[in-house]
């Protein structure tokens, strides 16, 4: 019952691939690009006008990408201006302000609110009720969990807003806030409701408010589990070295590099 | 002008029952049964199909059930595999994930995410954007304030995922997290903005993060007021309790029990 | 493709304004005065039915107002007997539940949760997510950044429900939480994350859970930029001294009250 073409209503400016789904009640706006194999689910808003669209008369939207085999999930609302990678998946309700670039196979869950002019990389998983302020920088393979805010103002209110960066492979727990402009390493795990008031240097394990140093993550042993980080040698669901692993796909991407 | 059925489309295969009314715009799937006296508002989704649904070209809904005299506020999404009892109160944007069971009497608040496979019992009220990761079971009579996670990944990301477990008569107040696999006790009072890293006994009166025990909570005294914890005899809009008192309701549902 | 009058519904009994426009699937109900020059939206619910609507047949919508040269933007649900000012501008998702005051020029974030019986003044930002409890009082030119709630039940659950009060000029960071009946005072700046637990003196720098008492605001230097609150006198977008300052603004309002 959900792809019946009901109530669907495509821009005829706008450029619709091979296999394409949308569901019910869904509005593609003008300049938007739907790759191959994408399927929008239902009531979803893609290529939603920018502000400029409510007093401007010739306001033209800008172009907007969804990448092939990518899956948005129902009444989820894309601005127009982003870019989504191929094999997105966006769960439902979120809000997707404009011109966002989202990377390969990331995952951003319910009710997130990515603010627009951020940048997200490859393979990221953002959980539910993110919100990631403006000219924020996620890198590949970040794990964000629910409730977690990128601020992008210093002293607020104020003109100088700057995002903040979290680097490759870390992984920041629920309720936890990163302020503005403060840079997260790579491979850190930033501990449930802290606030990062200060940079954090790669293999970082983090906690509190203000947050602190708790230990190097490489010395970070589970009872009964022993050394669980950096997590990539025991983790790789939906990661490109899903059937390899990860040492043999670092190697296949050194050599890729080097060619 | 809420039940006009107006786009409203219900399914050849769901089951309606008397006196249901089902808002504008409502998508009611295959194998959805929906109580006597159920209400359900515009804008919902019930029923919504699993991830199979999009790849599985026989995929078959699993049973749905709304029971009776329930309220689905607008713009909820419950998906298929959900068991709702009886007089359940669901609040606008909820989104239910497959496969949850919810009690008689129980109360979800606006924008509250619960993600699946997770238990919830009986007069519990949930307030708005609580999240619940799967695998998390909610005992009875318990409140939960808004902004409240309880996570389900004991060393992210790792494939062990284990909810928590929340005792009957117990509150968590905003922004509290509960992580992965803690048991809180029945008649605890969670103090807001807690992280519960350990165990919590019964009547535990808790805050922190990481959140430790302050006092029995029968012993908590509030200047002017007294003892006001076990909360359940002075308090019952809404509980079974609430003509006869909790005393007098406890001695019949023993008597009930004994039989 | 926004304003087609395509599935528009509006009441006989609503008094829409000059140049007002209506986006699709867009709902206005009984007793809605929507003022000129103001925009809705597609999928929005204004003047959404109180409880009594479910089984009252006699049931008669409060009179609800959106101010002139408003903007409410997609998917917010705004129920009857809310009364919003001019130049309103309402982001998307956001619920209003019954009879809030909304000053104008105020705004209010992406699924903000705004609980009902509240007062907010005139020139206020609320950003995404921010959940008011129902009696809150929030006066003028305050800004509350993300996930912050305001609770209303001191020993919950209680029928003593009473909201808090935020001053003019106050700022409250993202994730905190001010608790039932606490007063924040004016020119005051929450930190990140912090818990409000006692009545917050005008001009004071808190944080903390429990929040204390880390300065007087007027003496809080920033290395490189001086003494940056209150911030009236740096920042101007939006407000009503964007043009001539606050001095000069502040000077001409003294004059205009004391005639």
């Amino acid at each position: 019952m959900m792809f019946n073409d009901l109530n669907v209503r495509v821009s005829a400016k706008a450029s619709i691939g091979k296999n394409v789904r949308i569901g019910d009640n869904t509005v593609v706006f003008d300049n938007v690009v739907i790759e191959d194999n994408a399927t929008i689910a239902h009531n979803c808003v893609i290529g939603e006008p920018q502000n400029e669209y409510y007093s401007n008369p010739v306001y033209e939207n800008p172009l907007t990408v969804v990448g092939s085999n990518s899956l948005i999930r129902s009444h989820t609302i894309i601005y127009a201006g982003n870019k989504l990678g191929e094999n997105v998946s966006i769960g439902h309700r979120v809000t997707l302000r404009e011109n966002n670039l989202i990377g390969h196979h990331t995952v951003i869950g319910t009710l997130s609110d990515i603010q627009g002019n951020v940048a997200i990389g490859n393979y990221c998983r953002l959980h539910s009720y993110v919100h990631i302020s403006q000219f924020s920088k996620i890198c590949n393979f970040v794990f964000i969990f629910p409730n977690v805010v990128l601020t992008n103002d210093p002293y607020p209110p104020s003109y100088d807003l700057k995002g903040g960066t979290i680097g490759d492979y870390t992984i920041v727990a629920a309720h936890s806030i990163i302020l503005s402009g403060i840079e997260v390493g790579e491979n850190c795990l930033v501990g449930a409701n802290s606030v990062i008031k200060k940079n954090v240097p790669d293999y970082s394990l983090v906690m509190g408010n203000p947050a602190e140093l708790v230990m190097d993550i490489r010395k970070y042993v589970i009872l009964g589990k022993g050394k669980l980080y950096p997590w990539m040698y025991r983790f790789s669901k939906g990661m490109p070295w899903e059937k390899i692993g990860y040492e043999a796909w670092l190697g296949e991407k050194d050599m890729a590099d080097e060619q």
